[in-house]
């Protein structure tokens, strides 16, 4: 989860800047920037890396369906090339470069501006953020991301087979399948989250351990963290439903409102989860209460028998002179027989209070 | 109910599958798909179990009303035979086959798609959920359960009845019985959870024992899953009484706005448990501080009592050549006498302290 | 107050049953339905029990203003019969039955709906609730009471008299009248409410016990049953406000916004008194810590002053052969001397430290 | 602040009565109503007391702003006689007589109706409220108060300055005028409130002692009775401000926004001071648990320190015959010398764990 | 932060001066009013201090941008001449000088007035607030400030370049540059914060200490304080967005959408540090519980483990004739060992059940 301070600092370093000028913001993640288009329609197929920019001005305009990935954002100028050869806004461009920016749709006059963040459960399982940008045109996709991910190579093996639907379909769908592989993916997140709470509850239940709490407040962060991510996307979404744009065709819509369905889903199940960890909270509590409860309840047994045990033999070892049972032949076993007695009374006692 | 991790695995199976691709997400649950069609107009009526799908096709534009119903998910063939026949868009009948979907009314151009939870309460108290889906046509209504419903009998019963009122109406109010039916054993579900919760009150009342707080838990759990079930089948309906669709005729419209009454019924009293719950959970603390406090009195009076007592008697157990009372003749009888005296000033005190 | 499961119960009986089938839910509670027809208009007044459910008839379409009262539901047979002279839907006829229904106001093509719940204060200081139903026609006015109200004599006695207000205007006026009385009642309840919960406040500001908290949790459960009344009847006169009905002539609005507004002023009231009952759970709960703490204070200071006295005591009973100061002549009375001067530093710390 | 019982108060003695019957609802504070006219334009002003009602009736119509203000409500006769001059609905003037009522603004035909609390801190720091309801026609306002308030005052030497802005201005402006007056003497009352929870938090963060909260119980209690207040006020406010009437000229608009822009900072600032609270009673709660802490550490360090010594002085008072320690010449030196050591490593360790 | 009471103390000496009466509300800060024009347009640029008030005409009508700078508010002669030569209300010029004046956006006819806080994080890391105001006419911008301020600095840089995208642009984008500035300035103050609840957070995780409650609460009352200012100005600029003003171009108004973005942004990182202080707030109540626990737990183990010992030597410690253990010869090593095992058999209980 990119922590909240990124922002910020992201900000920090460009205070001062004229708005609008164009800086990277996230940490270098590979290499070099590469630049690959797929052009793609009905029966035609094309799959090549683009090594001068200005070769990108072909596809604006052309009837086939083009769908431009760009790995990587550090390198400021080629960005902004592509910027001004598909006529975009320096602002948006800025946008793509601010890893850090909460998920946005935005409509322009020639295209549609939707960004948001593709979460991937690492090895150890850590949830690792990438924003990911997406500028929709007429018959062109640009994509941005910051590394070359392996989620969007599920939809470049469907594209590569001739058969599949989506190659019969308008660039707006691919735009719907991208965005509906992230989401895809958030549902494992959610996975995520309810395993580690379910573990946290198990232990809990079994025993109060401030460690237990310390990892319930992680939990907690980085549910919030994701809420974070999560609501304005639901927003985006809604905001696509509402587009009377002609860039998606009404073929498209219904999967646009099926997409907008699982994020109200995503939604309610992370409501379900927060209810969850509130639960499990109470039941830490009230177990350390338990705790207490219990320690006390063994310090007063032991307090309520020893007691009237060490005032007897208290009475026994003062040194009256005219003490009679002192010197009695079996003063001594009837004190301790006495004793017995008052032990197993004090016993039964508790064992019928249910305190044993 | 179904627990929430299904809809994810259902997710995590089909990620990388292109959208819309038919996969039953649920457990096999019965052997055989079932069709049975209930053919009726006035006084002619006729039921039979249809084993070629594609017969079908004579029911659609028949001006009978005709009730298809489809007992069994996992035979994806059959459900996209029947969509081709009706013209169903394969994302609806995606929804169909995803038994964890939640409650959502679709419109489209020449059908209603409606899917809800039909809650079951089993021999052994517990919940069972099933995912039933509609799609409400011209002069046909398609049904889909997962097992063969018997909840659904008591209308079968009612429709070979010549007489009855559900004959003489058209096929929109079928579709408004059968989803009475189901939300009236939601009733059911609420006295269910209502019994459980004043037992767990009661037991609270006397008690602040652990196992009721994890007792507790576990019913506001299943009850917040409830509510994830209820809170979008109420908006369902609101979207139904609003759909201004000519499915629906004038004569059935007052029946659907006494169903949304009846899920805001059901949603008020959802949150008048959870209130309960709560007002519980206070008792429960309450009683937990309660106790502690009592046995720290115990403790706290018997420590009062004997400690002068071990006092006394350890001064007179000390071994000082000149202490002139230990050689009186009734110096042992006085001490004891003191003591008594102390004993009973002590216990008055706490009386009137209402201590004991 | 009904309790919840009345509802359900209703419902567990009808479940099978076809929708809109007459069935009264409450318990029978007086003999025979009595119905009493007052007709009035300016200075016409006829007050008579009718006995022919028949003769209802000419009271529909005759110019004076009609009010017909119905006590007693329990004959399903005379209500339907009422109900087909009006032009009454069944589902209507089947709310009035319903005497748990929610408050609520529908608008038909020929008359308003409305039912609510009046509450009246017994002599045991319980309250009872009572459903009302009410059927505003053109001329005409249908009031259904489960027994005799006491409450609308009042205004039975201002109809006849000749020079009272209420005569001059049409049945609308009536129709407000009635809601009037009864709603003006729920300030009555509402002041119950508020003298238990000041009852309780006082008393827990003195001592925490269990039982105010048990009776703190039953007023709790009374006011949310009662909010369950007051919010959907709030809503219902929104509903009567916004309805562009000529049923309401322009001469009633006002006083039905008056209406409105007192409905404003109870929530208010019951929002306020919620907020007071959580005020004193916290005084509850702070209370039970203060009283811990004190004991904990009384078992600390009585360990820290007995302790160093039962060492001393202790030494001096030891066996040793070579203690000089058990052989000086004073030494008992010095150490009982060192003793009090010990207590008495002691007490004087625990004053300064404000223990005592 | 006037308790919620008075509202009640007003309702039980009013039951029965037909609506819109016209009963004074507080207690009367003043001998004798008083009526004084304030007549401007320009240059000129005339003020007057009013002697016979019926004179009014010349400057309902008269071309000059006049303001008529009644000090006192109990003379039922007056207002309903005033009511009929200027054509006042009869259930405005039982609103008027009614001075619980919430404040509201409501239009009519001819005139607007707006009621609102006056709240004044008196010598004994306590807040007064006093009812106050204002009724603007075409070209003169009606002002009705409890007593003689001398808040209006300084609106009246503003008035009889010739050069004022007051006197250059409509009725409407002098209308805006009065509320303002009254609006801002909330910030005094936010500022008392704000006195008193920063007396208590200083003193909850010294000491959590239980009659500080019980002050908070009640300082809680006042705010929430100001906000119920405030909230429907700021609603009128909006409703004023939405209202298209000619009554308001264009040119006091933006007056009318600046006081409905100081309710709404009444507001967050009345919510800022109730989150105060609850961070007091944070401190509070978190105060006790702290005390609660400290004696048991206490109790702890003394049973540590103790018990060890008061064993070994057990040891050697047995009376074994063989102890040959016993009988060595510096055994008893030996064992104090021992015992010293084994309290200062103790007290060493507590300094080292910083119990002590 | 300015506190709550400054605005009421503003109102306290306002009150009874006549609405609209100008009266600055904030300490004079610096000694002069100083008024800089900057005037450009393309290659031109001038920047001047302005002596004489009147000059301030040419300005207004010319055709070059100009952007009128007031530092210091306490002159209110000259604002109020500034006022009328730009055709300004009275009701604006009181808002300006009121420095307590929450965020607001107002349209006129002829201008906007903005007004918003500028906050500084001075060199003792304490946030300063400063009221600034903005009056954006057709061609003339007029700010208005209570000191001298070095963040207006930057832009007064980027204006001085010939070359910068700012000089090309009209006024209304240099409006919007302003805010910007000081709105990315917010998010140091974020930073701050964010860097005070983690530095808590490690500390409360560690120890809960009463002092960290005390921290807690300060930053939480700073954090709603930010917020009050936030909520507004997020409101302002939703206005702002809506605005169907002349003033504002559509060239400028992407950037302005981009302004609401960053405060949504803003407002959202705000409610997660409240969320997270909540967290910390539950670590501490939950570190206190614990630590009870564990004092509670020496306590009991110490009383478990010597009160059987000091039984022991009690009984041998008595003084009775026929004990025949006493005589024996190794009687005092059994004792001794048999003491010896209770405690190791304590003690691996004790490990054995985790208590060590």
């Amino acid at each position: 989860m990119v922590p909240i301070s990124e922002h910020n600092k992201t900000h920090l370093e460009k205070i001062g800047l004229p708005p609008g000028s164009l800086k990277f913001t996230g940490r270098k993640k590979n290499e070099k920037v590469k630049v690959i288009v797929i052009d793609y329609r009905d029966a035609d197929f094309e799959e090549n890396e683009v090594l001068t920019i200005s070769k990108l001005e072909t596809y604006k305009e052309s009837a086939t369906s083009s769908w431009i990935n760009v790995d990587g954002l550090h390198d400021v100028e080629i960005l902004s090339e592509i910027g001004e050869i598909f006529g975009i806004h320096s602002l948006v461009i800025e946008d793509i470069l601010n890893v850090n920016h909460r998920p946005i749709l935005e409509e322009y006059d020639d295209f549609l501006f939707f960004t948001l963040k593709m979460l991937v459960i690492d090895e150890k399982n850590l949830i690792q953020s990438e924003q990911v940008s997406m500028i929709l045109g007429k018959n062109w996709l640009l994509t941005f991301q910051e590394t070359e991910g392996d989620l969007f190579d599920k939809i470049r093996i469907r594209l590569r087979d001739t058969q599949a639907k989506i190659r019969k379909r308008n660039v707006d769908y691919l735009f719907y399948a991208l965005i509906d592989i992230i989401v895809d993916n958030y549902f494992l997140v959610i996975e995520n989250f309810k395993e580690a709470i379910e573990s946290i509850e198990d232990k809990v239940m079994l025993h109060s351990d401030k460690k237990y709490l310390i990892e319930m407040q992680k939990v907690r962060k980085d549910l919030l963290d994701f809420r974070k991510t999560l609501v304005p996307l639901r927003e985006a979404l809604i905001d696509l439903r509402l587009e009377k744009t002609t860039l998606i065709s009404n073929k498209t819509t219904p999967y646009i409102n099926d997409l907008h369905d699982h994020t109200l889903y995503l939604n309610e199940s992370t409501e379900f989860l927060q209810e969850s960890l509130n639960n499990i909270l109470d039941t830490y509590h009230s177990g350390i209460a338990n705790k207490t409860n219990q320690i006390m309840q063994i310090l007063t047994i032991y307090n309520v028998i020893f007691m009237p045990l060490m005032f007897i033999v208290g009475v026994y070892g003062m040194n009256f002179d005219n003490m009679p049972e002192i010197h009695t032949k079996y003063g001594y076993y009837v004190v301790l027989g006495v004793m017995l007695i008052i032990v197993l009374s004090l016993l039964r006692y508790f064992k019928y209070k249910k305190w044993l």
